[in-house]
């Protein structure tokens, strides 16, 4: 038994794993294995090391329960509503994460009852307070699309620039202009031109775009 | 005693205060009254309670230890180094604050020893990890000025635009272009005129503005 002087809160990390899949927003969802909520879906998640740093402990329960390693994480909030969880005081730190296509090898590992992807807009009840967590998430994506190369964080290494405002359009839920699409986009001189081309079928070659600095995972103009 | 089946952290919350102060951008900081760092300059802040939501903790310690109230707080990040307090394991959840003119009279409560302002460029070495919050929190309003309307939290009512680009310029430290940083100020259309005038002295009067929402506190583009 660990005892205080003072009653003391438990700390979770929970981590909102977003990619683009199937032509839209998904979102990763864990099955609960235990109490409380068990058989819920939930975000990836639980509790801290008493030794162990917030971001390392989000990394380690993101892969305990869906195998997913080796992404970047963001803080997006920390909630901490007296009664968010049944079982006692517990105060969570969450990320988010946003996948490229090459890494949505999510598998349910040994702490989650099953693990699946979700349309963001459309995702079951969650346990304790997560859907309003989801929807922060989404909000903070959709917002720094205006002022970041966030979106950038989606794509393979090359794409053309319609791949990239079809990234936009499905995080905003809404269609762009595509010459103010491009004028925008380029003018965050954060993509250069790859030289090559995609041959589009029935349409003109487009040209391939690749970040500028693919390793800087969120520049603010 | 409060005992529990594992370890747990204990979580506080911090504020960095922002004014404009003096003709440069300002920080308060409270000298602590106990242990540990007794007597050092810190943020203020302490431990949430056990029933109570985190932004109501970070208001109520910010007025225990300065007076300030009112104030819109946002959150800035969680800190959580485990050898961050000599303590115990210490979570912090951070918030910002910025102030305007009529807020200012901080006064040492009595949770306090002191409470003083500093330059935000030029202040003393604080306990625990709260340099690197407070350069952290500096950063993060610096980026925020591109793309919110957040600086108008530093205004009083009524302004000029030459007024405003000084406190763009007090936080930035550099100088901005007087005919660009209009332009990209008037497109954020977050302003109106107010019909008044501001008589300069020696030079033309000057257009007085107010912002079109007041108390929309972070007007993201």
């Amino acid at each position: 038994m660990y005892c205080y002087e003072y009653p003391h809160p438990a700390v979770t990390t929970d981590v909102v794993v977003f990619s683009i899949r199937n032509d839209r927003l998904e979102l990763l969802l864990i099955k609960r294995a235990s109490e409380p909520y068990q058989s819920h879906w939930a975000l990836p998640g639980g509790f801290v090391d008493i030794d162990e740093d917030l971001n390392a402990c989000a990394l380690r329960e993101l892969e305990e329960e869906t195998g997913i390693t080796g992404v970047y994480l963001e803080q997006l909030c920390t909630v901490g509503a007296p009664d968010r969880d049944p079982r006692e005081r517990v105060i969570s730190v969450v990320y988010f994460a946003l996948l490229s296509e090459d890494k949505l090898e999510a598998r349910a590992a040994s702490d989650a009852a099953a693990v699946a992807w979700f349309s963001a807009r459309d995702y079951p009840r969650l346990a304790f307070d997560h859907n309003m967590i989801v929807q922060k998430a989404h909000h903070r994506l959709a917002a720094k699309l205006s002022y970041s190369t966030i979106a950038l964080q989606f794509m393979p290494r090359r794409f053309t620039l319609s791949q990239l405002q079809r990234v936009y359009e499905l995080i905003l839920g809404e269609e762009l202009d595509k010459r103010n699409f491009r004028k925008r986009i380029l003018s965050m001189d954060c993509l250069k031109e790859d030289g090559g081309l995609l041959n589009g079928g029935k349409h003109r070659p487009a040209k391939l775009y690749q970040a500028k600095q693919p390793d800087r995972v969120d520049f603010v103009r």
